[in-house]
């Protein structure tokens, strides 16, 4: 997607050979003219799916899902991350390892909210090690239901998560693969 | 705002005096056609700003704020609630109390993203209390920005939030103000 791409190369800050932030308009500051473009490609890109809902884990992915939610009419659901009192108990969950924080957490789905009738998309904003997504797409197939595939904003190339989720027979749609960006450089797939 | 109410009525379950569980709507699941009548309707009310900028706090304002900021044509900023390895250091940050958690956590913005000049609108799912969205009211303030009101989905009227905000000479516009629900039953003000 070259609008995204332009942006990333325009207002991303690269830290080391590894870290791209892009908080100035994917996950803290948000540009949702923007994402409104990145939610007409997923569109596009899985327009021979019947997509019935659209799954993410809090916090950034969720504006994501929300605004291409728009271009499905779907609702979104979001695997919770973080204690919440008010989760069902009877939940679907899946144990995810972060690298950054190197230790391992729980993500929940009400079991309410997925169904084995589900043609489910999974949405996410980066896509490294694939520990997430492939947490979601557990997640999905606890459930019974079908997972469309996924589709991420911005894909670390260099990284595993693709390999994970083929792996698991899941179809990726990446908005933005980086290649590599040795010495501040990034370079797109 | 009428839809929202009926759905309420359809939908939450109370626990207790005090507690509405709206997941299957508002902040698990999420319904993105009621959102944006929710989004138009806070543009309606808040028709005779010139907002440049929406704020919220992570995870379930995020959703909400999204979509909102389509009727407002504006970026998002959300506030991090959680440790968060990408964040600038140079932030502004409030402290503030979970009663449900009985404990504080520091909401933080960096300081890129709100500048004197922003005439702030600051959206939440929920007013209970007040002390998140009071925390971001420093936080707009903090940097010398004008908080032109805070938008909530659902107020707890039976809880100290209004007063708090308005304490702070903050307008408050909730689609929903619970009077209160005893045995079961929700009643609006």
């Amino acid at each position: 997607m070259e609008l995204l791409k332009n942006r990333i190369l325009k207002d991303a800050i690269v830290i080391g050979d590894s870290i791209v932030k892009v908080d100035s308009f994917l996950n803290h500051q948000l540009d949702i003219e923007l994402f409104n473009e990145m939610g007409k490609e997923f569109k596009k890109r899985f327009s021979d799916e019947n997509i019935s809902r659209i799954l993410t884990v809090e916090a950034s992915g969720i504006a994501v899902a929300c605004i291409a939610a728009q271009y499905f009419s779907v609702p979104v659901v979001f695997a919770k991350k973080y204690e919440a009192l008010n989760l069902d108990s009877d939940t679907y969950q899946s144990e995810v390892y972060s690298f950054t924080k190197q230790k391992s957490y729980n993500i929940r789905v009400s079991k309410k909210y997925i169904s084995p009738e589900d043609n489910v998309l999974i949405i996410d904003d980066f896509l490294a090690n694939g520990k997430a997504a492939s947490g979601l797409v557990d997640i999905v197939r606890q459930a019974g239901a079908r997972v469309a595939g996924v589709g991420i904003v911005i894909e670390k190339g260099f990284q595993k998560g693709r390999e994970a989720l083929m792996q698991k027979g899941v179809r990726i749609e990446s908005l933005a693969v980086i290649k590599s960006m040795k010495e501040g450089i990034i370079i797109f797939e």
